[in-house]
């Protein structure tokens, strides 16, 4: 199956390193940053790629030039993986993107919350008009398989409740206020030292981040078509060692939660208080998800919600979903070997 | 499409009850316990399948009779659901009962550790050749869709090591014995009073259920053709409370953990000291996996690993990646609904 990649950022260059070293039955035959790409229908070199970007700031390079676009116009792919930056306001380029694509039938797995966010309803819609597929695993809690599970591992589950940890950032700056007693701008700071939090942390901390990913998850568990301003919305930036301090003291600790209870109406991301012992619970930069069904009960997934390969994970799944499901490639694990 | 079910305790039981109550695509047309059995091509009636249980001991009882066998070998279902008690020396009668049907090109979905433990490459052989699907979700972790992770939403990782609390028994009895310094054998009669172990608890507490299960993940996952005899197995019927005190000193727990590390050729059950932090750490009747991948890392799985409609859970979620891959049904959730 033949794979174009439009981003050469953490994610992109995960997923590319990934493509290069695994024999998955995957060829890169597009790649492209937004400074140029390159199409290559015999595969793409992954290594010569990373030396172009270093030496040239591209991993494309190719003359005559090609654009992102040059190659979604293309027929060089099968399926389309846009791993460009998210932009929460207009979702673009990656809504482009997609939206070309699926109208050209052909698949398309992403990592970018913007459009999935933004323009659920219209692309779910044109790629089942289109038959073909839009996976974005990636989207939400990095390397958990959680949209997977819920799409379906928990087929046949009704789904009542669904409550999780979903941003690193905010659980490292909240766990080290815990083990160390620091205010939340001491925190911040060795986050930002550490490389967890942008330089702007805004998007993070302020919560938006989390209701993205809710948003994500309502529409694609509930068929709704939410979006953020249906989220009520508190970050973490105005909690205090003491709060921090009182809730330890009654066996429980002060996570950002956000929760989708549509029985209540209620999609919500806000620091809440959960008891030590509760599965949900995790430290530093892990993510966690409750999901709460009518048949399985209460399951919870943790597991690292970002970093360049295990973002990549996800992608990677989403593309053996695809090949599998639409190529007639039988069931089963590439990897499967003795021991 | 049209489900046979063969086993009429606590997992069919849950499987009956919701097919009759769920909308989910699937007719029972056929039904049987080790009494009698029943065909009806327009569809069981579930509640009248409990009555007649309920009066004369058997979900079945057409006349003239009719034996699962006659079920399996009959052309009145597409997808047989095996959950027959498991023997774990023979595999029977689910065994016979799976192979008849792979070979009549019927789908099989089954709960039962048996045949998958004692012949799974013999198995997963007939239906590749048949082109039918061989699912057992249900074997592991009961609600938790581990398989179904490790199958699909993890492909493309090579998984380096498992390690699970899989047996709810055990893990109450640890529990207890950590909460109220209970000695073993207080904490066994209390599980036996609360129905959570058996009159006869070897088969859990000698760690022989746990070691099916690592069995059966690690065919799943290394494509290995490992028996109970490839795994060393500690239960707990000897841990004292001294030991487990001596654990909580150290911040850490006991649990019996059932791992599997191809690398270092082991597949083991015995009881292992925790860290007091891991996830992996769950108390009660819960069930915990960790696995680790080369992408995705570590990631933990907590839910329900037994009772009948958590149980369910697994096998309706088998039933529907079945329709959905093999009958041309198209990708998504059936219960998808506005809030």
């Amino acid at each position: 199956m033949r794979v174009a990649l439009l981003g050469f950022g953490s994610v992109g260059q995960g997923v590319a390193r990934m493509l290069g070293e695994k024999d998955l039955g995957l060829t890169l035959t597009a790649l492209a940053d937004s400074k140029g790409g390159i199409i290559d229908p015999d595969g793409i070199s992954v290594p010569e790629a990373f030396s172009r970007k270093e030496k040239s700031g591209s991993c494309g390079g190719q003359r005559p030039k090609v654009s992102a676009l040059d190659i979604v116009n293309s027929d060089a792919y099968d399926v389309l993986v846009e791993v460009t930056p998210t932009n929460i306001e207009t979702g673009e380029p990656a809504l482009t993107h997609i939206r070309k694509a699926l109208g050209l039938r052909r698949h398309v797995v992403t990592s970018n919350k913007g459009p999935i966010a933004l323009a659920y309803r219209e692309l779910t819609r044109l790629a089942g008009e289109k038959g073909v597929a839009l996976r974005y695993e990636a989207t939400v809690a990095g390397a958990i398989p959680i949209i997977h599970t819920l799409r379906h591992g928990l087929l046949g589950n009704t789904v009542a409740a669904l409550f999780g940890v979903m941003n690193g950032t905010c659980n490292y700056i909240l766990t080290r206020m815990e083990d160390e007693g620091l205010s939340y701008d001491q925190a911040l700071g060795e986050a930002q030292e550490m490389g967890y939090a942008e330089k702007d942390p805004t998007y993070d901390v302020k919560g938006l981040d989390t209701a993205l990913k809710l948003v994500i998850l309502a529409n694609t568990v509930w068929g709704m078509d939410a979006g953020l301003a249906d989220v009520q919305v508190t970050g973490i930036d105005l909690i205090t060692p003491e709060a921090i301090q009182l809730a330890m003291e009654e066996e429980t600790a002060i996570r950002l939660i956000g929760e989708a209870i549509p029985s209540r109406d209620l999609l919500r991301v806000s620091p809440r208080i959960i008891p030590r012992n509760h599965p949900l619970l995790v430290e530093g930069t892990l993510n966690a998800l409750t999901v709460v069904a009518d048949m399985a009960g209460e399951l919870t997934f943790i597991g690292k919600g970002a970093g360049s390969i295990e973002t990549a994970s996800a992608v990677i799944g989403d593309l053996l979903y695809i090949r599998e499901r639409y190529a007639g490639i039988p069931e089963g694990r590439p990897d499967a070997r003795r021991p």
